[in-house]
C-alpha cells in the first residue's frame, strides 16, 4: 500500500540552519562593531539545541515553543562571543535568525512534486509562527503545520510522530517521517511510521553530515527530488 | 497598524454546508433506495452541531474531533428519516461529506489575494484533517490549520481565538476574524480581535443567512473578493 502522508524534519533537512545563522548574526551584530566567525555563532548556537529540550521532555517543565528555548540559549553564548550589551529589539530580532533561513536548492521544488501525491506537513521542533514564515520564504506548500507545538513535546518523543498521524486520521504505517538524521528517522520508525533519509552530507560544514543513514529505512534519496522520484510523484 | 493575520471561520463564511451534505448524502443513499429530502437531511444534522459541543465548552468532557461529533449526530438523525442499518463502511463515508463540501465562489480567489498581504488561518471548530481536505478540494491556501483541534476547545470560548493568535505570535488586535454568523465575531472580539463579517443571506436557503453584521464590526463585506478591496490587498 502506498503511503498517504509525508512527514518533513525542517533544520537540516529542508533548511541550512548554519548559513542563515550565520549571515543573520553577521547582519545584525556587525553594525555594532563585533567582527567574529559567524559559522563558529552558528554552531554553539545550535550547539544548545538538543540539550535545552531535555526538560521538556522529561517532563520537568511545561512544553514552551522553540523560540522561547532558542532565546535562552543565544543569552547563554553570547558572553562566549565577547558580546554584551545588546538591546532587547536587536536580541529579540536576531532571535528570528531562525525564522528566516534558506531552503537547500531541492526542498521547495522536491516539495512541490511530492504535494501532487501526498499529504505533506512538517513534523519539527521549531513552533508554528517559525515553520510559516520559512514556509513563506521558501514557498513550502504544507497541508498544516503540524510538529513539537500541535504534540506539546519535542521530538524524538512518540507522542510527536503520533500527534501528526492522528492529526490526518491516518496509522502511523500510512507516513513516512522523512529526515537527515538517523535518530529522528529511528524514534518514528519506533512509532511505525515509515522513513525516508535524505542525504545532507554537508549540514554543518564539508562532511559534517550524514550521507547515507545509519539505520534502517525505507528510501534513502541523495535530496528531495530524488525521493519524488523513487516515490514515482510527478 | 493594519492587521497582521486574518482567521477565518469556515462552515457557511467560506464552504455551502447545506448543498454539500445534501449532495453528498444524496450519492451515497439513494443507491439504497432512499429519497428523501436531501436538504431537509442536511439541516437536521446540522441543527444537532452547536449542542454537539456544549459538553466539551462546558468542560464535562474531554476534546474530540468535530468528526466524532458529527458521527454521533448523524446516528441520532437518522432513524427519523427511516434509514436503518447502513453498513460501517457508508455510515464512516456518509460522516466524510463534510470533508467534500465545495466553496462559495469567492472563497478561493478571495483568499489568495488576501494572503498576498496578511497571513491566513482557518479557525473553525473543523477539525485539522477536514479542514486539509477542504483546503486540498477548493485550493484554499493557509499558511496554517488553527482552531478547534489545535486549541483543545470549541468556538465561541476564548481559547479557541487566543490560541490562534499565540500560535502567530501576535496580539489579538493584529488579528482579524472573518466570519458569517455574528455570535462568532462577537467572542472574537470580546477576545480582543477586530472582526470582519462576510455576507451569506442564503447560507441555509434563500434569505435565511446574515445579510449584514447584527454586532459592531470593523469591515462588512458582501464577499471575500470585496474584504480584499477594503483591506487593500492586490
Amino acid at each position: 500500500m502506498p503511503a498517504r502522508a509525508l512527514f518533513f524534519d525542517v533544520f537540516g533537512t529542508l533548511v541550512d540552519w548554519r548559513c542563515g545563522v550565520a549571515r543573520e548574526a553577521a547582519r545584525l551584530l556587525e553594525p555594532f562593531g563585533y567582527s567574529i566567525d559567524w559559522l563558529a555563532f552558528a554552531d554553539a548556537w545550535r550547539d544548545q539545541y538538543q540539550p535545552s529540550m531535555d526538560d521538556v521532555r522529561a517532563g520537568r517543565v511545561a512544553f514552551c515553543k522553540l523560540d522561547l528555548l532558542h532565546r535562552r540559549n543565544l543569552e547563554r553564548i553570547l558572553p562566549g562571543f565577547g558580546i554584551s550589551g545588546l538591546a532587547e529589539t536587536v536580541l529579540s530580532d536576531l532571535n528570528l535568525a531562525w525564522h528566516r533561513l534558506d531552503g537547500w536548492p531541492d526542498a521547495m521544488p522536491g516539495l512541490s512534486r511530492l504535494r501532487q501525491r501526498f499529504l505533506i506537513a512538517p513534523v519539527s521542533n521549531g513552533n508554528i509562527s517559525l515553520m510559516v514564515d520559512l514556509a513563506r520564504r521558501n514557498g513550502f506548500p504544507w497541508d498544516a503545520i503540524l510538529g513539537a507545538e500541535t504534540a506539546g513535546d519535542y521530538k524524538p518523543k512518540p507522542r510527536v510522530y503520533l500527534a501528526a498521524c492522528e492529526a490526518f486520521d491516518l496509522a502511523p504505517a500510512d507516513c513516512v517521517m522523512v529526515a537527515a538524521h538517523s535518530s529522528d528517522l529511528a524514534a518514528a520508525a519506533a512509532c511505525g511510521l515509515r522513513t525516508a533519509h535524505i542525504a545532507r552530507p554537508n549540514e554543518r560544514g564539508p562532511g559534517t553530515g550524514e550521507a547515507a543513514p545509519k539505520v534502517p529505512v525505507d528510501y534513502a534519496a541523495s535530496s528531495l527530488q530524488d525521493l519524488a522520484g523513487q516515490l514515482r510523484a510527478s
